[in-house]
């Protein structure tokens, strides 16, 4: 961290700067300039509240030289991380397909839509059971009955589940129940919630929010880990911009970033992104091609009567199709299923 | 709620699409021009999931006509919602000044405040003891301990005290020990919680997501309300967007914008949206020209060593000359505190 | 084009709005359902002010049925756009590729790397003569000499040249010497450069707005295209959001969505969107898996001392590899360099 | 300027950057912490560019210290500049309010609106002759025309006029004829423009670019300022966000971070902000609380049937109730007219 002293500044006012410094265990190393003057500090930085350094007189700005995060940090280690649910991997050369429903609506359905993505090729059953819903007048989704109605399909078909937890109420339920528990857009900042998730053991998929700088993102999987629960895979749903053609717009930039900054695994979900059926396909190979490690797309056996998100979910049929052109892609980059 | 045909669509189409509408209960009107084709919705279209009706051939856009809230919708109740804490009011003609430091961090520190903020003016004390922070290792606030200091700066000041709640774990203690529970910006869509606090009786204090719409804000306020609480109290706080000398982008237009939406009360928080102690009192100000029905400002008498966010704090000698000003502008505006 | 009233208009005022659109000589067409009243307009409502619409009393909205666009708009043209520059087509299934340095630097600099980008698969010369700098103390280009430079390229390499303009001071020149010339993003709402490019029959590659939507960027190409020159490539480079990381956010699914409203060329510009050189690959990766018709990459054969972009520029030996993956992807596509 | 390297950077490559800084004739002071290494640079950093700093192998980040801007930097000149129009001031203490149609469309409208503005206050007569319309089927202006006429609604009432400016090709018409040149958000980064009228000595309106960082903004008036001509006056006329009831976001913090970052006066334009009348009153009043130098208010004396912007215009009644409210406010802010 680094402390830029106004220009202008007295040599008073440096030191009050270097005394608090000091007076919290830290070394200070000055460098001057002839238009500025900069505080550098020595020691581990991350437990200073910059914030209040910027009230000290004759401080400019306060600039972070160190990322934030530690446990998430590649900086720290280096290789990848791989998470294993129930023997399927996800990260490093493994790729996680997850797709199905928005919601799960019944036992038919549910079973149906399962048996279609498993025979195209994806690894993980998605579908929601408690669903956040902009409107309280909307259908919420059938809860505890949605996630024994996941079990039923994982039984049929043997693929692991995936659904949105909503609130720390049925953490048991999940823990017991649920394979891989999503933490939804909405849901990133819920800290109360990432802490207690944090002290399972169970992967945690985490959705990037609704309008969460890639920073943001990963002090959100450092809460969960920082509480010892290190089986976290990123998801990015696309971020809020002033574009209306889309319903969000999907940040592909963030896969090498994260690639780059930390060593968790990042898949990517072209559904919620976009909003339309119709540009799942392009996104989705996009998304392997940037190197995702994974895919969650929403699949519908009858989208215009799904109980939510009809438009942006795909047929199986579709969904079969796209997932060829996946598998072609995958191996060019040295991927497996 | 209307849906726009492709302009090459089928008679076969157009059909399809008024089964299903007869279908749901709903009448429909048909309007075909030159170059478009247009199937006007009758009946009451918040029950519908638009998106599906995207899913059908030959459409190309669903346009909604009417604002999708209901409890919260000025078209509905004209007359402006004052809610009453403990006989002080905040709405109509009637300012809610809401003044104390970011987080409570003792009782010498929160007694002090409080007497110095309504000295000055304010009729409510705010103070953080559950804190939303982004890095698990920040300060995370005082908690149950915080929410006790509080009740011991009521009582010694007579002030109403509002304070964030951050998961449903505590609401039997919020319920008994707070004024005005205030739900933050990053819960503004933790639906669970609205859904609870709903069944409340107490005024709640909703902030604005960090990049939620207003339809989305009014929209969350209709979860609360549609549960049976309808004493909301709205807070712009800032949007994100991409300037980088302000923290967040105080969105001020959103207070006309409101007023003419809804009935509901909506103050400002310059602390929050600027992130700079000096750009408060100007923000402040410009709040109330713009005819918001009050403030909410954080005061730390020693901000240099605040716990959190001292560099968006004033002193209890700044706050006191924006109060001045604010008292002349509120008396121009017609209002009275 | 619709007219949602008040639903508490009065009659007087709905016969206002009719008697107005009938002295434009539209004709209307009422619908009225028990919460919403709307009055559809039947004509060519692209000669409609609808802003002025907005100003009757009683009009609650105006809502556009159709877009704004009419010579860029696949629905009045089906079939892709080829645009054929010196026998070198981009659009349909042929893809541009276009590379080389931020700035035309030296004879020696743009010779040496034409060759290395020719050798590796381009079909473009890019290359800046004139730099739109933030700065105005920055390097703003060879200018003219810049010119001249890239045509004693052309000769050695025979790669077509793609240069940008900045202003119609200069345009007889660009005219005689360019081969593609470029409308940078700063001046997409340049219309006077637009209308007098227009003009001309060159190839125009539109580069999308910092912050355009794409109806806009596609206004953009009609006001080129109104003027008679049909020869429009667009370019997507990245939008600006609050994304730190990156210098831009690509917004792949542009691709997608302007290949449905359009028969435009759109090709991508990884370089720019993202800033930074190692992100170059994955994205240009990606962009040609989402579809786009060629891609343009900065290549520098000395970044180091480079005299501008030098961090987003990739080496020829990196640009080699980037080009053998392009070629499969492209194939996979259905797509030919 | 400082150099952030990796905390695992080598020798050499510490070396390397160090030798690149000498032959750039720059100093260097390196501070080492345990987890990492930071070079600062001694000496004049404008002339340097960051990205190829970028590029060198163990650098990280590149972090600025000082303020790009050199002539528009408050450091520099601590003093408000005040900006002359015919001995009508603006900055400091006094405030410039610029009102008329937003486009000139006959001699009777402009000079009956001139009129009226004047009566209420205004001490400039805003009109656009060239029109920046997104679609090139929209009325484009009068052109020269309507600098005519604007000149005859000077004689008629004596008020400074304001227009916008579009191109090069009539730099010596609005030279001639015009008081202040404006010019629009769409040309802010226009540098070719910009660099004209800085050889020019009229006073300059520059608004900010629709999405334009304070930066930015300040780094185009410095391209006007290093030209030599010091007469900027700056216009926040809103910012684009995803918030869809206004048409553009109001950035009133901006007047109080540009007058601290910079001596130049800075108006508000809240027509153009919002996008619809009914919010100018609020914004008005909410930006001369905010320490605005001045206003541009739209106001046409037939808004129903204005060849542009009906929707944002104000009629001369709710003007002249507006300037009263104005009056109020800048007296309490110690300003005048």
């Amino acid at each position: 961290m680094i402390i830029v002293m106004n220009p202008k500044c007295s040599e008073r006012e440096i030191a009050d700067v270097k005394n608090e410094l000091t007076r919290q265990g830290l070394g200070v190393h000055l460098s001057q300039g002839e238009t500025f003057c900069i505080v550098g500090i020595v020691g581990d930085t991350r437990r200073i509240d910059s914030d209040n350094l910027l009230t000290f007189d004759g401080v400019d700005k306060v600039l972070k030289v160190e990322e934030p995060f530690k446990k998430a940090n590649r900086l720290f280690k280096p290789e990848d991380t791989v998470v294993n649910v129930n023997e399927t991997l996800v990260g490093g050369n493994n790729l996680g397909i997850m797709a199905g429903p928005c919601s799960v609506e019944s036992e038919e359905q549910i079973i149906e839509i399962a048996k279609a993505v498993k025979e195209s090729g994806a690894n993980f059953l998605r579908g929601g059971a408690f669903k956040p819903r902009t409107s309280p007048y909307s259908f919420q989704g059938l809860e505890l009955e949605g996630l024994r109605l996941l079990k039923r399909a994982k039984e049929e078909t043997g693929l692991s589940i995936v659904t949105e937890i909503m609130s720390t109420d049925y953490i048991d339920e999940f823990v017991r129940d649920v394979d891989v528990i999503q933490v939804g857009a909405r849901n990133m900042q819920n800290f109360d919630l990432l802490k207690q998730l944090g002290k399972t053991n169970k992967p945690i998929l985490l959705k990037r929010g609704l309008s969460s700088t890639i920073e943001e993102w990963l002090m959100s999987a450092e809460y969960i880990m920082a509480g010892g629960n290190e089986n976290v895979i990123l998801c990015e749903r696309g971020i809020r911009t002033y574009e209306g053609y889309t319903r969000n717009t999907l940040d592909l930039s963030a896969i090498p970033v994260i690639k780059k900054l930390s060593h968790l695994p990042v898949i990517v979900d072209p559904s919620h992104a976009s909003g339309y059926w119709y540009l799942v396909e392009p996104l989705a190979k996009a998304a392997i091609a940037a190197g995702a490690d994974g895919l969650m797309i929403e699949v519908h056996n009858d989208p215009q009567h799904a109980l939510s998100d009809g438009q942006q979910s795909v047929k199986p049929e579709l969904f079969d199709k796209i997932m060829q052109k996946v598998k072609v892609l995958a191996e060019m980059e040295g991927k497996s299923l």
